[in-house]
């Protein structure tokens, strides 16, 4: 038997490791100190009241004989792709319910879509990256290039004839650069993926903090975008689901290649290799729909972006340039003083016991750079901000 | 962009939707008429007590800050891993805990194992066959060779030099013959697969159905099996979790070929690719492994099996050849008086109005058999074979 060796082609990641690492290290030299985790991208206040009362009404209904279910649909429940397609309308999107399919998670869907893209195709990803795009695709041997994202750029680079691929990945609002496309921007992404028979996976996952009614949350709300894209979505940051795992795929009916329809393709992979999300946490992530769910996650995705307002408002002071923060939970800095990433992450890590993530994780280009995440509590943001001021950054 | 064109290779499988078909036709023709379905492969008893107040319990604290969970590690929680462990070694299988990795059941796992190996291997497969084999390895572009099971062989071939395959599947008890290897079948698999340098994935969904003691459950009771198979099982049949999603996939770090672990390379695989199970799910799952979640699995388990029994009776009093039924949920008679399988469906379903599957519907070797499962309720069970009984098939 012969092992898929573009795996041995996937580089070891050790970025969250070496920060673990670093982060015991010091907190074992230094019992008394109170660190301050703003690194990771993973929720922390719990599931709002509607998701949790659907969920125990369907597991109680799972232990009854009449509201027992069995199999569901691989492509999910219509009474979650219900509500999923009339909010897509809210936003002059209109998609026919056998577009959506329901995931159990952006990153599983992200992987698995390539199943139905020849090996052959190029990949075009931006620098710095979601490591994910690029593994997955070494994974399945296909040759990746590199975009640059920069600050010359604004971290939203636009094609140009260079950067012509078959497959192109996009992600805004961005991770881990918090950067957002606005419509136009995206359109001449729309207009070159079409001019050049490429398709573009759209990562939609941190489209709930997008406040600025002007800026797009869909791809789908670009003309033109049914032709060339698929769109990923999550409740990992809208809801909390990071530990319940849902989310959705938007694979439209006039996606053809090759005379093929890839929504037909997609609904094969599912149905071969897939056997639906849970009637249970579909059931808790249709309760995020109804009027008192979209209240209650409103108030969550606020209470984030409130703790990036306290981010911002402490760079702001600083002087330290970023983008991200106010459509996006990333706030992703300059280290001031010409620091690396690395240098920086000690350097807080060491003065007020801050930890973050380098730049330099994210691919070449973030080098320099590094991401704070708003998902941290309030005491914590506001705590950390307040270290931050208070030690001037002068003296580094 | 070019699509994966092994994607129109795969042949549009119309087994269930025709079924479904001609019992609508049929139901509409003669409204009057109850008709008991024994064809489907999902579970009918509800969730047991304690999976029900686990995953309750799970819920609540998904809704408390102090309690909430985020992400969680992609390979499964060690509380649910470590049961699993134990159930194990009371069959005397001695496993790591990084050996086991928690799913959302076998169907998925069975086919993303398959992106860690060559598109040059070739594959063994036995006909008739678990569609799910063929149609995930034609996605890849594999060779697949076809191993003659039939009432010969007891539904249960055993490999020739002629059977040389890099990746072999073996389902045992298996799906749709309900025919189980003995120790000595599956240590001749072993060392075959030993001496080909080939992989087995070995399908263990229905191992919970296994009552004579001297039946393997797990491939890895068998010398020398960790270092040539993956196992994969599921809580769909074990448990009723069909629509909750969870199963696990054991890959001994043993498995090394081209001198790569095969334990790494999947790890590498489910952190790219998959966030994990639902906390909920992974708790609720957990409960079937407490001494009282034993005993009421067990009695569904039984359930089940009475009702395979009063199948297997009647067959047995109407002289009809089956195999299956006693360590598996699934029963494979010969249609009798010769008939073909989509034949003796029409007849079942117009004289006594039992809806079964086609043999022919898992492959060639299947013509003229036919699948019931014991899936059904008690109450449906026994009027099926009453009817049955009742109707002298001599008729036929």
């Amino acid at each position: 038997m012969k092992i898929n060796k573009n795996y041995l082609n996937l580089e070891a990641s050790y970025l969250f490791s070496t920060i673990a690492n670093k982060v015991k290290a010091y907190s074992e030299a230094n019992p008394g100190k109170h660190i301050i985790k703003l690194g990771i991208g993973d929720v922390t206040l719990p599931l709002c009241k509607d998701v949790v009362i659907a969920m125990e009404r369907a597991v109680l209904e799972m232990g009854v004989q009449d509201t027992f279910r069995g199999y569901g649909p691989e492509q999910g429940y219509d009474f979650l792709k219900t509500p999923i397609k009339e909010y897509y309308s809210k936003h002059n999107v209109s998609l026919d319910i056998d577009e959506i399919f329901i995931s159990d998670g952006a990153k599983s869907d992200l992987g698995n879509i390539l199943d139905l893209f020849d090996t052959d195709n190029t990949v075009l990803v931006q620098d710095p990256v979601y490591p994910v795009y690029v593994d997955t695709n070494i994974m399945a041997g296909r040759k990746i290039k590199y975009l640059n994202s920069n600050a010359e750029n604004g971290f939203l680079p636009l094609p140009t004839e260079n950067d012509k691929a078959d497959i192109i990945y996009l992600c805004s609002p961005n991770n881990p650069t918090g950067a957002v496309y606005n419509k136009e921007q995206l359109k001449q992404w729309v207009d070159f993926a079409l001019e050049n028979n490429s398709i573009i996976l759209f990562d939609a996952a941190y489209e709930c903090f997008i406040s600025d009614e002007t800026l797009p949350r869909s791809i789908f709300e670009i003309e033109g975008a049914k032709k060339c894209a698929i769109e990923f979505c999550s409740f990992s940051k809208t809801a909390g689901f990071t530990g319940t795992r849902c989310g959705y795929t938007v694979v439209p009916k006039d996606l053809v290649y090759e005379d093929t329809m890839i929504n037909k393709l997609w609904l094969r992979r599912q149905t071969t290799k897939f056997n639906g999300v849970p009637y249970i946490v579909q059931k808790g992530a249709a309760a995020i729909f109804t009027e008192n769910g979209q209240k209650e996650i409103m108030e969550n995705i606020n209470y984030y972006k409130e703790n990036a307002k306290i981010i911002t408002d402490a760079l702001d002071k600083l002087g330290i340039w970023y983008t991200g923060g106010t459509n996006s939970p990333y706030i992703w800095l300059k280290c001031p003083n010409g620091m690396k990433s690395w240098e920086f992450f000690d350097y807080l890590l060491n003065n007020v016991q801050i930890v973050g993530t380098p730049g330099s994780g994210f691919g070449e280009n973030g080098e320099g750079y590094f991401r704070l995440t708003s998902f941290g509590s309030r005491e914590n943001t506001i705590e950390a901000m307040d270290r931050l001021l208070k030690h001037s950054l002068a003296n580094v």
